[in-house]
This record gives C-alpha cells, sequence and structure tokens, in this order.
C-alpha cells in the first residue's frame, strides 16, 4: 500500500464549512468572523455568554525529548481530540500557529501529520488569519518608533548603545541577524547596531499568547523594555506611547482562530512562541475559550515536557488561572532506542538493552510532570517496526511509576488509532488531582532558576556567569523579582548539554545571561546560544514550492 | 451644524453585507471569499463565467497638479460612483489599497472623505485582506534567497555589489533607508550595503497591480533583476527559483477586495503601487472585473493628470488592452487660486486674477487628457467660499477647450453631489472617442522619454545626466529599449521643479537615473530625489491612536 503524504491526505479532506464545525461547540454565527469557508475568528462578545460556565477538562500533551527520530506530540494531540469526540465527548483542541518563515527554509508544516491533522493545511501554514503579520507590523511599529524618538530630539534620553528591542520579520533571513542601521546622514536617523529576529522570537507574539483581553494586552505591550536611557532607568514602549497603536494592530489577532480537524473536530490554532525564549504554548484566549465550550480541551506545549510542559504549569496556567487534569507524555520506542545509544540508521533492529538505557529518559518526565500533582498517561506512538517485548518493558517500566501507556496510531487511524488513549486518558482527568506550580513566585530568581534545574532537569546546581549575576543584580534593582522564570535550553537533553541523551545525573546547569521580558510577565534565563533568527539551508525548499492557475500549491512539505 | 469627521461617518454607517452587495454585480455566494462580514475576495472562477461579456463604461478620476490645498480624487470617484447608481445604472468602482505605514505618521486614510468613502474604513486602512502582508512577505523571500544564494557557494556568481533589489517593509521606518546587513561573521552571511523601502514601492506591487493571471505573475515575478554578476549579466528572480514560491505567497492577495461605499455601490479596493516608482494605478484584476460586471465602472490613477493619468493610459491600458471612455478631471477652485499665487492663508478671499492665473493648470490637463483622443469632463469639488463669478470664469475657460464642467458636492452630499457629474460624464461616454497611446512602445527609450516631457509636461527638452546615458546604453545591451516608461517626477509641478505652479513653459526636464522594472515591464526614468521610504514626524498619528475593549479604534484620522 502506497502511503499518502500529509498535503495528499490534508488536500484530499472533505471540510465541513466551518459554521457547521462551530455550532459543535454551540457558537452561533454571529460569534464568527469568516475567513474563506473554514477558518473563522471567534468574536469577544463570546466570552461574555460562556464565562460563567464550568471549564471542561484540561489535557496537556507534552513529549520525552526529542531526537532526530521524531515523536508526534501535534498529531498525538489532533488524534488524541479526535478519539475523545468518537466516544462521543464534546471536545476541543488547541494548537500553536506555524510561523512562514520555516516553510521556505527545511521544516515542514506544524498542523499534525498524517490521518490527524488540522486543515485547511496549507492556509493554516502561510498568511492563515493574518495573525503573524499583525505581530510583525505591530513590534516594528514600536521599533521606528523607537529610533524616530531618538532621531526626533530624543526627549526621553535613551542610550543608543542601549537598545533592547530590535526588529522582527517572519522569515529565515541570516544576513539580518547583525546589522547597522540609520546610516547615509542625518535625513536617516541615528546609526547603531540593531538585529532582526524571526517574529515568533518578539515579545509581542509572547504577550499576545498570554493576554485575556484587549486591556490586559495594551497593559502589558506598555511593559515592553525598549533601551535604557543614560541614567540605566528602563524606557518602555509605554514611555514612547505605542501601546495604544499596537493593540490596534493587534485587536483581530488577539481572536482566536477555529479551524477542523482531518474528523472535523474544532480546533483553535492560534499564538506561536518560541519554546525557548518564550513560554511555547498557544495563546491563553484559545485555550479559555476552548476550556468553556467543550468537555475535553486538549492542548499542547513547545518541546519536551522539561521545557514546555514546566512553562505551561508554572507560567501559562498561574498567569490564566488555569488548572491542568491530565498530563500525556508521547514517545516512541524508536526514540527512546536513540536515547539508549542507537544510530539513527539502527533502529529498525530489535535492541532491548538500548531501549532499556533510553527509558530512564521517559521515566524522568513521567516523575516531573507527577511532582506538578497530576496524572500521567504515556502514549507511545505506533511505528511498524516496533515489537511486542519492546512495548511490554515500556509498559512494565511507567506501571512502576504509575503512568498507564496507551499504544497509540492516530497518524494513520486519525481517532480509530487513539481510543485507547482517550479512554485512558478520561480515567486520569476522572482522578482528583493535587495541581501545584513547581516554585514560589516570591523567591528571588536565582533560587527559582534553581529549583527548575535541580528538581526538573535533576542538576547538581546552577552557575550564573558574570554576565547573568550582573543581570541578576540589575532585574533586583529594578523591583523585578517577583517574574516568573522562562528557561532558554537546549531542546535536545533534560541538561543544558545537548550531547547529554537519556536521563543526565550530575552535572550542572550554567546560566549565561537573564533577560528581561516584563510585557510578558517573565525573566528569561539563557544556558546556551539561542537562535532567533534561522537561515536558509543550501537548497531551500522554496524553490519547488509553485501554484497553478486555480491557485493550488505544490511542492510545499 | 457641527461637521461629522471621516471616522465618525464611516463608523456611524449601516453597511449591507458583502454578499448582499455583490450580488448587485450578480457576483454570487460561490465566488466570494469572505474576510468578516464586509469584505470578500471574489474567486478566480468568476473570470471563466464573465470574461466574454462587453466590457462597461471605463471611467478615469484624475486631478489638477496637487497643492496644500487639496482637491479631493478619491472623494470624487467614489461620490461619481454613488451618483451613477442614483441614475439606475449598474455601476462599480475600483481604488488603490492603502499602506498601513502612512496611517502611523502624518497621513490619513485613503478611501475617500465625508459622504463619498468606502467602507469598513478601519479594515481598508489596517491589514485589511491581508495584501500588503503577502507582498512584504514575497519580496522579502526573495531578498532572502538572493543573500542565501550568495552565502551559500554563490553558484550564480553574483556580484554583491550590485545588488539591485532592496526589502521592503510596510512601515515609515527612515532608520532602515541605509544599512549594512550580514554582519557578525561567517554564519550571518556575506557582508554588504542595503536599504529597505516600504512595500508599496516594492516592484512585486507593480506586478500584482498588472498581472492577468496567476500565470501572468509568474512569468513577471521571474523577470525581476535583483542583481548583476561579475560579468555584468543581470540575476534575475527566475535564476533564483524564488518565483513559485513568491507567487503561491500572492496567490490570494492577486484576489481583488471588494467593499461598499457609503451607499452600497460595490468597491474593488486592490493593489496600491507608487505614483512616481510605479504606475500608481490599482489592480488590472479588479478593473477587468469591475468592467465586465458593471455598466459603469470609476476607478481614479495616482497623482495629477500628468502623471497618474499618462501612466494610466500609456501603462495599464495598453498591458491590459483597455479603452477608456472618458476622463474626469477633478479641481478645487482654492487649488486653483493656490496655483495662481495665493497663500493658502488667503484662499477665503475672492481673487479672480489669480484664479485666472491658475486656471491654465487645468487647461493643460484637459489638452494632454484630450490629446489621448478622449472626452474630458472637468468636477469642481465645491467649497463654501467658492462664488457663482469664481465657477462661471472656470466654466467659460473649460467650455473653450470642450471640456464640460459640473459642480460636484459629493463630500457633503454624497452620490446626490454629484447627480450633474454623473450626467456628463454619462454624456461624454456616449461619445465615439479616438483613444490612442501617446508613444509608441517601439521608440527609443530616449524618444519616448522626450515624447512624454514635451508633449505632457509642456518641456522644451530633456537633459540626460552621464548617469542616465549610462543607464540608457545598459538597457539596450540587454535588449530591453521595448519596455515601456513610468516617469518618476515631482507631482507638485507638470514641471520637474516642484516650485513652479500652473502651467510651466520654457523649461527642460533632466532624467538622472532610469531603473530597470523588468518585471511590471517598465523602464523608470527618476527626475529628481524620489523618496521611497518615509519616515515619521516628530509627533507620530500612532500615539494618539488607542482600541477600546471592543476592539473599537479611536484617534485614527
Amino acid at each position: 500500500m502506497a502511503f499518502l503524504s500529509d498535503i495528499e491526505i490534508a488536500q484530499q479532506a472533505k471540510m465541513k464549512p466551518i459554521t457547521e464545525v462551530a455550532s459543535q461547540l454551540g457558537v452561533g454565527e454571529e460569534d464568527l468572523e469568516h475567513y474563506g469557508k473554514y477558518k473563522a475568528k471567534v468574536s469577544y462578545d463570546l466570552w461574555d455568554k460562556v464565562k460563567d460556565r464550568e471549564d471542561g477538562k484540561l489535557i496537556l500533551v507534552t513529549a520525552i525529548t526529542p531526537t532526530a527520530a521524531g515523536e508526534g506530540k501535534t498529531t498525538t494531540s489532533v488524534g488524541l481530540a479526535q478519539a475523545l469526540a468518537k466516544l462521543d465527548k464534546k471536545t476541543s483542541l488547541a494548537l500553536r500557529e506555524p510561523s512562514l518563515g520555516p516553510v521556505f527554509g527545511v521544516k515542514g508544516g506544524a498542523a499534525g501529520g498524517g490521518y490527524s491533522q488540522v486543515v485547511p493545511m496549507e492556509d493554516i501554514n502561510i498568511h492563515f488569519t493574518g495573525d503573524l503579520h499583525a505581530i510583525t507590523a505591530a513590534h516594528n511599529l514600536l521599533a521606528a518608533m523607537l529610533d524616530n524618538s531618538i532621531h526626533q530630539g530624543n526627549e526621553l534620553n535613551i542610550d543608543p548603545r542601549r537598545i533592547a528591542l530590535k526588529r522582527v520579520m517572519d522569515m529565515n533571513d541570516r544576513a539580518l541577524r547583525d546589522i547597522v542601521i540609520g546610516l547615509g546622514g542625518k535625513p536617516n536617523g541615528v546609526p547603531r547596531q540593531d538585529g532582526f529576529d524571526i517574529t515568533v522570537a518578539s515579545e509581542v507574539m509572547a504577550i499576545l499568547c498570554l493576554s485575556t483581553s484587549i486591556s490586559d494586552l495594551k497593559s502589558r505591550l506598555a511593559k515592553i523594555i525598549v533601551a535604557y536611557d543614560y541614567e540605566g532607568k528602563p524606557v518602555t514602549a509605554g514611555d514612547l506611547k505605542a501601546h495604544g497603536a499596537m493593540a490596534m494592530l493587534l485587536k483581530d489577532a488577539l481572536k482566536p482562530n477555529m479551524v477542523q480537524t482531518l474528523e472535523h473536530v474544532p480546533a483553535f490554532v492560534h499564538g506561536g512562541p518560541f519554546a525557548n525564549i518564550a513560554h511555547g504554548c498557544n495563546s491563553v484566549m484559545a485555550t479559555r475559550y476552548g476550556l468553556k465550550l467543550a468537555d475535553y480541551f486538549v492542548t499542547e506545549a513547545g518541546f519536551a515536557a522539561d521545557l514546555g510542559a514546566e512553562k505551561f504549569l508554572d507560567i501559562k496556567c498561574r498567569m490564566a488561572n488555569l488548572k491542568p487534569n491530565a498530563v500525556v507524555i508521547v514517545a516512541t520506542v524508536r526514540a527512546l532506542k536513540v536515547h539508549g545509544g542507537v544510530a539513527k540508521e539502527n533502529l529498525g533492529e530489535v535492541n532491548m538493552e538500548a531501549l532499556a538505557a533510553g527509558i530512564p529518559n521517559l521515566e524522568k518526565h513521567i516523575e516531573n510532570m507527577k511532582s506538578f500533582g497530576l496524572p500521567v498517561v504515556v502514549a507511545i506512538n505506533a511505528f511498524p517496526t516496533d515489537t511486542p517485548e519492546e512495548l511490554k518493558l515500556v509498559e512494565e517500566k511507567c506501571a512502576a511509576l504509575g503512568a498507564p501507556v496507551a499504544l497509540s496510531e492516530i497518524w494513520a487511524k486519525g481517532g480509530d488509532g487513539g481510543i485507547d488513549l482517550a479512554k485512558k486518558v478520561i480515567e486520569a482527568c476522572d482522578q482528583p488531582n493535587d495541581f501545584h506550580y513547581l516554585y514560589d513566585e516570591k523567591l528571588s530568581p536565582k533560587e527559582k532558576i534553581e529549583t527548575i534545574a535541580t528538581k526538573i532537569y535533576g542538576a547538581n546546581g546552577v552557575a550564573f556567569t558574570a554576565q547573568a549575576q550582573k543581570d541578576l543584580k540589575a532585574i533586583h534593582d529594578l523591583g523585578l523579582d517577583d517574574l516568573l522564570i522562562c528557561m532558554a535550553k537546549t531542546q535536545s537533553s533534560i541538561s543544558d548539554d545537548p550531547a547529554k541523551k537519556g536521563r543526565p545525573t550530575d552535572f550542572e546547569v550554567t546560566v549565561r545571561e537573564i533577560r528581561i521580558s516584563a510585557g510578558a510577565g517573565f525573566l528569561v534565563a539563557i544556558t546556551g546560544s539561542i537562535m532567533t533568527m534561522p537561515g536558509l539551508p543550501k537548497k531551500p525548499s522554496a524553490v519547488a514550492i509553485d501554484v497553478d492557475e486555480h491557485g493550488k500549491i505544490s511542492g510545499l512539505f
């Protein structure tokens, strides 16, 4: 049997009009703003109608430490939602919104895979409802107003050597990482060093994803620190009076986007902040709507459980007062074998020793999630090469930690392949849970970082470089000690060393720098070199992309 | 009586659902792609249904040389369309799509004024259906692929000192005019000088506006000259294999946007290229649809008749094979007095000598339009300070040139204020006309430029600087002599000297440089310094903009 590619499956899908999809959740025409037949934004007014309802069950999908073998977190999220719907549960789903830039580089789409995708897949990956373009515009308006303020007499006494805000573009463009602007003489402003990040790295994206209303959005935007003045005091977007116009540009972007899965389950796809320098979760707006509208609500967080899930629980849940009911950790037998030391080309062979050596990675993530007081279900994304004895070993190890395991075939079978997983998730949600945050926000930033590193990563301790210590002092002097912590760490290891697979032990985490995202409400503790503007590869995927006379796309993904 | 502002009138408007508006032109639900209730894109499939119909009457609205007193060309276009509809003519309208950047600077909206506006006005001015964002993305993808090609081994042998393509952003941001990119070492690419233009100055915008289909769009995009190689040969977007992915990004942007006027006349608002370095007209797509769907179709061109109308007739009509039926020239008594030497503060006073001295500006534009073989109607946009004797003088002078004059009160009264104008336009359209282009495209670029300068501007001749002569030779060597001419000249005078008001005589035009827009299909003859990236003023209008909890905007315009 020939397998269809993701885009072929997506293009063959018979979608329902979004009006029909939304009506499954009781959302009427009056609360939808249509973008074509299959995409809509949900109105602000809907919130007033639903806010007093009880929340549905909140299910977070996260994963083991990713390897080159892949694990399928987004696909599992979609498939689980489809399976819950098959079991007649009123279900909705929220995913992150993909960035345009990577489409032209090496990465594929970000809308699930196989028979567990959200559609219209191409629209979701390209322009969609314009949210990322709105964020780009809002961010760059702030940057233009900043340089204009310096140029027009510098009333705010801004030190051009201490600008904190870069510009952004939703493109993989390495040539813009490090630039000099304002050249060419007086009419062109004040020369200074600058750079572009990719749009999803913008603090404006993180803010959009954490805001609960337009007024919350505005107040967060106003707090963005864009520069420091000659006395070392922070200059904010509010000081530049940019936050009103920025919020105007974002007024529609803040409304959650609704689409559907291949099996017509209503899916929110909204907001997509970086999972290293930001918190890596879809928007609070979509999550809040989803919880009010459905009995079971599935969402995911970026990277593995040590990063995405920790931030979901400690940052997003705390800020939005969310109470999760269960955590699903996605793993594959192949990826666990990679953690046990098997090379990618040998993954087809049974290797029980390597599997046993890799399972501690999964165990650590299970222990971590349980440490938040939450029930855990492990979803093993099935591959044709998996053997019963391999699966049995995984099950035994997880059972010892009190985590049921479900074999998931949602890539090949859609919702039907996730029935066992869905049943186990429903059981987990029915358990009483003792959810609590990992750390008290009143701890010092240093203590908060140490708590995450020792308890979640299993580090012996944290080394702060001279720069990081300087940053900690500046943060204290600014009165920002109560901000939450957003760890920027490699996704390829639970430690801060990407080479350490499995469950690393006996290591120290080094924090090199701590940046302030005052609008988002967190401090970004940077433990390695973080790339905030990707580049294109030697043969960009863009060269193969085409579109025909009727607008049909080819060569994408 | 207190006058309402444009935004107040627009916000109070009771719009009809766009489905209803489109149905006036026989466009059904199946051919609309909705963006909310009041905006839609028209499908490509509609063309197959209407292409064999006879075209409606094509009416171009242009203006005298603009002054600080304003003349109201867009407002007249909207009002004329409303008046034609009041006379039971099946009417549609096409305007240019506004740029986001200027919204935050000093300029107001670009959607007409008073009771002759297109709505939803705020949406049209901000993001709209995302066309400008798509153009920005397509342009910057090309730029990223260009720098990537140089960085990844430079297979095309591109000379980094001879890059023709800048990057673009839809923002007024002077600090990006002149920049150095690719700094920071090898991973960040090859350092070189670069700069950003505002998005509407992108050749991609001009191409989008001149394309008749996706395949035409692709073939034009492929021809964009992005750089020259070390042997001096042009390197194109096609050489970089970027045109397919660019066209994919533009596949929806190429579809015309439909909105409505305050009186529910169907209006296309689509495409908005610069009126100096580009041709300054709305899209060929919108114009072609409008002509097939309506009996009377009104459109406008940027700046005054010497620039916008000449390019509309010589470039857009020639490329799209359009046959105009009448030209409306908009003037105000106040502006004519400015051309006669009156200072702005004295415009309230009757001054027959100044008026008589200013009328030759209008006369020259009438003569020019008639030289294309087209009937001309003059629309005098009424101000409360105008007197009967002033209007009588204008009428007499125009009558001598065979151009009827209509007093237009469309700002204050909407369509009712344009009935006389509409009747005169209908009469003009009923006349047989002898439309022909100004120049033969087979003339040399030098001869084509000289024809425009002497016949349309009334210059004695053209001086080509050493640079311009070098450019002419390069164009000849590239085999591009047959391209049309796009003059980049000041809008403030019929000559190339902005200080020369009225009808300048005895002057020479100086062409300083000739740029190649091979994809758009024209050579840009530059006669002065052309600003392609505006800056923000000392107090940007952005600081006053705000949005409330329900998304209602204030402080805009």
